[in-house]
C-alpha cells in the first residue's frame, strides 16, 4: 500500500528541501516523488541533503504543472496550513488515515505539499478532496516543507506498512521473566536478610513486605536480574556470618 | 502539560541539527532543551537553522555530562533505533504516549536523543525507563536527528496539548450545507433538465435518478454551489426554449 501514494512538491524553492524530503519519504518506506516546477533542480544540493535517498530523486518525475502530476491519482490531499478558504474538507494526518482505510480503492492517493513560503495556491486546494492540517503550536507554526513530509509518510507507515512497528527482538527477548515462585523465593530472601539486620521489625514488617513485594513485581525481574539480587543478599549473609 | 517535557540531546556533531531541532520542538509547542556536550555550540549555524525558533536555544542548557541533564526528571526515555541490546523497555511513540498517560505524574519527562552517528550509548540508554523505536523502513531507517524530534514532539503534542487539533474554522465553517429539501429541489431540477435534453430516457430512468441521488448527498454540496448548479440547470433550459 506505500506505494500507493505520490508525494507532490509543488514550486519548491530550495533544492535542499527536495533532497530532505526525499530522506524523509524514504525513511518511512515511501518511494513515489513527483515535482512540479521545482526553482533549481537538479541540484547538488538536493542530492546531498537526500544522503542515501538519491534513488528516490533519480526516479522522481517533474512536471510543468500540478495537473500532470495528479492525473493518474484518485485522491488528491492537500497538505496546509491555511484554513481561511476551505475549498476541501479539513482534516488531520490521522482522520486522514481513515479515509483512506475506508476506502482503500481509491488509491493512488496524491499528497500535494506547496512552496515553502506561502503553501498551496487556492487553485492548487481547489483540486483536492481533502486538506490535511497537521496540528502546531499557533504562535509558531512554520513547519519546515521536509518535516511535513516526514510527519505525514510517518502517518502512512504507521497505518499502511504491512510490517510489525517494532522490530523482532521485543518479541523474542532473549531474557525471560522470572517465574512467581522465584519472585516469591526472592521476597523470602529479602525479609530473611532484613530480618537478619534489624531492618525489619514487628511494627512495620507487613508494610515494607508490601512495598517490596509490588517493586519487585512492578520491576518486572529478568532471570539474570534475579541472580544479582540473591547473590547480593547472600553476600550480606556472609558477612553477618564472619 | 507539554513544558513538562524536556529534549536532551547528547554529544550532537552537527550544529545544524540542534537548530533544526529547536525549530522541531517549537513548531509542537514544546520548549525545554537540554544539550550535552555539544561539540560546535553555540554555533551561528544552528541559530540559522532554528530559524524563529532561536528563543528555544538562547533557553537551552548546556551540561557536561548526562546525569545532570536528567536529575531533575521522573520519567527517563531514550529515542535509539537500536535493539541489539535492550535495557529498558522498548516501546513505539504512541505506546510512550499510553505510558505517560497512564502515570501524569511521573514528570518531568526527560526524552535521550544520542550523536547522530551511533546514537546512545549503552550507558545512556541504561539510564532510561523506556526505549521509545519510531518504525523505519528496514531497508534506510537513517531518521534525521531533527526529524526523530519532530516525530516525537508531534506525537506528545497531539496527546497533550489542551488545544483543539484543527482550527475553529471547521467547527463554524462559513457556508453552510444545502437542507434536504433544497437537495430535493436541486435533483428534481436535473432530472427535468435531463429529460428535456432527452438524455433521460424511461428503461434507465431509475438508475441515472439513483446514482445522481448519490453523487448530490456525496457531495455535501453548499448554498453557493447549489447557486452554480442551479444556474447551469437554467442556462440549459434558456437555451432549449430560445
Amino acid at each position: 500500500m506505500l506505494d500507493q501514494f505520490k508525494i507532490v512538491l509543488s514550486h519548491t524553492t530550495h533544492p535542499g528541501n527536495i533532497g530532505a524530503a526525499a530522506r524523509a519519504m524514504k525513511v518511512m518506506g515511501l518511494s513515489r516523488l513527483g515535482l512540479v516546477n521545482p526553482a533549481k533542480y537538479p541540484s547538488a544540493e538536493a542530492t546531498e541533503r537526500a544522503s542515501k535517498a538519491a534513488d528516490i530523486l533519480a526516479s522522481a518525475t517533474i512536471y510543468t504543472n500540478i495537473h500532470d502530476a495528479i492525473a493518474d491519482s484518485r485522491l488528491i490531499v492537500g497538505a496546509s496550513v491555511r484554513t481561511r478558504s476551505l475549498p476541501s474538507r479539513l482534516v488531520t494526518p490521522r482522520e486522514l488515515v481513515s479515509v483512506i482505510e475506508e476506502n482503500p480503492q481509491n488509491s493512488p492517493v496524491a499528497i500535494l505539499f506547496g512552496t515553502e513560503n506561502s503553501g498551496l495556491t487556492n487553485d492548487e486546494l481547489h483540486l483536492c478532496h481533502y486538506q490535511v492540517y497537521i496540528p502546531t503550536n499557533p504562535d509558531y507554526s512554520s513547519l519546515n516543507l521536509a518535516s511535513a513530509v516526514q510527519l505525514i509518510s510517518y502517518e502512512m507507515r504507521l497505518a499502511f506498512s504491512e510490517m510489525q512497528q517494532l522490530p523482532e527482538e521485543r518479541v523474542t527477548a532473549n531474557e525471560q521473566v522470572i517465574s512467581r515462585a522465584q519472585l516469591d523465593g526472592l521476597l523470602k530472601h529479602f525479609e530473611k536478610v532484613m530480618t537478619n539486620t534489624g531492618y525489619l521489625n514487628p511494627d512495620h514488617r507487613k508494610q515494607i513486605d508490601n512495598r517490596m513485594s509490588r517493586l519487585l513485581s512492578k520491576a518486572t525481574i529478568t532471570e539474570s536480574e534475579n541472580r544479582v539480587l540473591r547473590g547480593f543478599l547472600s553476600s550480606v549473609e556472609n558477612m553477618m556470618n564472619r
